[in-house]
């Protein structure tokens, strides 16, 4: 049997320093706006929500940012993650392609969540934090940042989007494991969440009216800040070592991938795998094609404007330059809950912007059919978010196969399906469908776009 | 922070044999036993069920058996597991004792299981199989035989222990993911089936009659073969990479376990780890206690008679000498369901006999408060089954603590816990008991033993 191939990097290999693109962009990134005065943000802006060190790394403009000792201590249970050739897969699909793919489901939350969780909990820790905030959609951010406080002991409180917080008991269950306290968003314990069900006292919840909910008990809270899973540049930052790995794990199998692709919701999966590629070509090294994937039922980068926009409904947070559905957008329910965000990570859609990055949508069910594939040929069960980024690898194998080229492909399969596995069950009973969203309510939510968005 | 430390063996380091402590019993095995005729067995009557290159390692003395070049091919996706020194807990606990954990929840099937469903799919392969059918209970060896069919081409027929049908849906969901059947048993497929509905049509079904179910359908057909998980000495020779590998890391470490701790349910996973240290102790090495962990729900070993038994409900397997609840007694529900079985491996048995192994018994929600602290300070969720390990590791370690001692303490993290947060969610919101068995129907199962059990 042509078998899957495992490429281990020595633990003493793993990279000392995150990668910041920041310092190779062709174009600098757009500043980030404050709502009230219309001018750029300083880092004191920032200072209710972040601790001092993670602003810096938001707005530095060094290339490499050190992984503090006890990070790397902490990234040393699952790192250097496994970079796998997969040889089976390849069979069954009879291509000539050379399919690869970075393994984070091997970190204890199942994704590659942990590597910025990790590192935010640490640098909230030494700055005397006692409590984390955050918002999750599919839970597998809030798996992490709980994960993350257990280790440092900081209390963590999620606020997870109601209609996962009733789909999905057993992420909460994770996170109860680890300690954390798991809230269903729209809450009654904030102005915002109060403000939305009083509305509508059945809503389900959004990511962006969770994050609202997180943001104000910690601008509000002395000693409680708030933690992103994805979007800002610093989390994009921390998932770099990814992509760094990648590329000496590549360089043993004596090989470099013509394409690159990740998942994209927020931006921060997709980014800690292409970004070191990026960065190679950027300053003189081979290109890749680098693809970011999205469902088509959220398609933020393929259907989105590229405008100034609030992270959140309630428009508590700064604005940002990005694509964006329109913060009131809500996306139909989707399994791939981590993908179902009105906005993408400034960075990604300055990339796109660029044209150093490709974006592409895929419905639901042909990305379920993708993991099925993959699993019965490769053992591992993707989560429904990565289950986008197996797709795009395998629609790229196939092409290789029609036009009878060799290319090699490399895919972050970001997190396993563990614990959505009611999506597997709904998809082999033919209940799974291809969810649309609405046309108009796109329409009137892009319409809402703040005013300097015209600027 | 004291961290976690791993041990990663390199992959040109990972066995080439498995170990076969037959070779070094200090007396050999009591023989299988015809049911019909009262006498030993010969490998010719185990033919319809097994191919002959296992039931040759059944009855092997050789030390070593090769590990076939394509399995050991499928074994590098994940292995060498790593080992792991858990120094989070160990702080956690405030104990001098060192203590490490060998993983196997890295496997894609997430437990120890694919360690012999690979090797059991190859060999069926090898002999012309078509299709295998085996039971399972919670479902990690039914995932574990899935898996390998899928990548061995073979069909898979699953007969899944009702109650854990209803209960499980995940499981099930995965096992078809992987393109096996699964079906509830008792079933209208077989007559153990049949007969077991007619008395019982709400029967809720139990390992024992599912393994009835399996046989049988092997029995009848010709392209088909049965798997077991457990139990059988093949089974369990598989397993010792576990424990080979644990020696090599406990190299790199400096050191060498005074204790070695495994869950025992059939008993694979137990020996799995402590066979190899077994063997170096029967070879004149340093001698290890070695702990096997049972549920008190299901106390073979603590509480059950050693004598000739059946296999199964249905009294289709020959009789084998091993320590037995009666193969009438269903034990009551507790998560852990892999661990409710009636038997246990002769081999496990004999060596309890021989005083080379302790047993001790857990109540269900001491484990689960053991598992939730490793959670907290490891991060990994151990599956209801090893927590029981992780039980006795703890109790172990805090003896150690408490006569001021230094001993280094070694288990079998035998897989995650994804799969069974209904079990954590239960424990969170108090409604996890202590189930009891019922003294009389024990007492009345035991009564059924079979006559030669007098001999």
């Amino acid at each position: 049997m042509s078998d899957t191939i495992k490429y281990i990097l020595d633990e003493d290999r793993m990279p000392k320093n995150w990668y910041n693109i920041a310092a190779d962009l062709p174009e600098p990134l757009a500043p980030v706006i404050h709502p009230g005065t219309g001018q750029p943000i300083g880092p004191e802006d920032l200072a209710p929500l972040f601790p001092m060190a993670l602003i810096m790394q938001e707005v530095s403009a060094e290339r490499e940012i050190e992984i503090p000792e006890p990070v790397r201590d902490v990234y040393r249970q699952w790192r250097p993650s496994p970079l796998m050739r997969a040889r089976r897969l390849e069979k069954a699909l009879d291509t000539p392609a050379r399919i690869f793919y970075k393994y984070e489901g091997v970190s204890p939350a199942g994704s590659h969540k942990p590597n910025t969780a990790i590192a935010q909990a640490f640098y909230n820790k030494e700055e005397g934090v006692r409590r984390l905030t955050t918002e999750t959609g599919a839970g597998q951010w809030g798996s992490s940042i709980s994960f993350a406080g257990a280790l440092f002991d900081l209390e963590v409180d999620v606020y997870m989007v109601k209609v996962s917080y009733q789909q999905k008991p057993y992420r909460r269950a994770l996170m109860e494991t680890y300690g954390a306290r798991c809230v269903a968003s729209p809450s009654e314990e904030t102005n915002s969440g109060r403000a939305i069900l009083e509305q509508d006292p059945d809503s389900t919840g959004s990511l962006g009216i969770a994050i609202s909910e997180a943001v104000e008990i910690a601008a509000t809270n002395d000693d409680t800040k708030y933690s992103l899973g994805s979007v800002l540049n610093h989390v994009l930052t921390h998932q770099t070592i990814i992509g760094q790995e990648a590329i000496m794990q590549l360089e043993m199998a004596d090989d470099y991938p013509d394409i690159v692709i990740g998942c994209a919701g927020g931006g921060s999966n997709f980014s800690g795998l292409a970004f070191p590629f990026l960065g190679e070509q950027f300053r003189g090294g081979k290109a890749v094609r680098a693809i970011a994937v999205e469902p088509s039922a959220c398609p933020t980068l393929t259907q989105g404007r590229y405008a100034y926009d609030f992270g959140d409904t309630g428009h508590l947070t700064p604005l940002v330059k990005m694509h964006t559905l329109g913060s009131a957008f809500v996306p139909p329910g989707i399994h791939a809950g981590g993908l179902r965000y009105h906005g993408m990570a400034p960075l990604v859609s300055h990339l796109v912007e660029l044209d150093a990055i490709e974006a592409r949508a895929y419905d639901q069910t042909e990305c379920f059919k993708a993991a099925v594939d993959f699993a019965r040929a490769e053992g591992v069960v993707p989560a429904p978010e990565s289950s986008h980024a197996v797709r795009g690898a395998i629609a790229e194998a196939l092409a290789c196969k029609e036009e009878g080229q060799s290319r090699s492909i490399l895919f972050n399969l970001s997190g396993h399906g563990h614990f959505d596995m009611q999506a597997y069950t709904d998809y082999f009973s033919g209940q799974l469908e291809d969810v649309q969203y609405d046309k108009d309510k796109l329409n009137a939510a892009l319409a809402e776009l703040p005013e300097i968005a015209a600027e």
